[in-house]
């Protein structure tokens, strides 16, 4: 597979552009076993872990991603795991929050995402 | 298996104690395939993530757990997905700091760590 450092950078890139875009286009990115804890709460497969992220209460926010690291998951399958730490921005908020996201993509004719957690992280 | 959240409780709770006691106690918890990105920096197999462990250049560190969330990872093997978000004390700083680290373990005979992704974060 491709390096584990490109296809994360790549997928992170597109990732939070389209969620600072539109929410719903990330629905191509999940499959009905795909994963997400979501400040603690669990959702399973695309449709719920969309619907999820379409309702949360802000209007515009913008991702600024400060740290991302990529490994390559367990042997016998093309799997990458990624963590990013960043700030994002929502509506008219001057204070940026500090995040944390995890992923594993798996490649089946294109990656998608198989696990994600995603926090807040409070000082 | 059992649970993944219970498995995760167990294995942050003991990792970050041997930790805080005596950092060559991780050793039995990584492998030769194991993987660790410590702020950026990568190092593959218990020996050489052990000894980059031991080595940080602190002497006393107590790290409080905020966050933990674990998921079930790719069928057909066990293993989980753990993100920790908290905050870590070293020596005679008085301000804890923040981080986030992430795990893949893996079952063999006993679980063990593949993946290990550690960063500070900066606000």
């Amino acid at each position: 597979m491709a390096d584990a450092d490109t296809v994360a950078k790549q997928f992170v890139d597109f990732y939070y552009s389209a969620f600072d875009a539109d929410r719903k286009g990330l629905a191509p990115l999940y499959r009905d076993v795909s994963m997400m804890s979501w400040e603690g709460q669990q959702f399973k497969g695309a449709n719920d872990i969309v619907e999820k992220l379409v309702s949360l209460p802000f209007t515009r926010v913008v991702h600024k991603v400060t740290t991302m690291d990529a490994q390559p998951s367990l042997p016998g399958v093309t799997a990458i795991v990624i963590t990013v730490t960043g700030q994002l921005q929502i509506d008219d908020e001057q204070k940026p929050m500090q995040y944390t996201q995890s992923f594993q993509l798996v490649d089946d004719n294109g990656f998608f995402v198989y696990n994600d957690i995603f926090r807040l992280n409070y000082a």
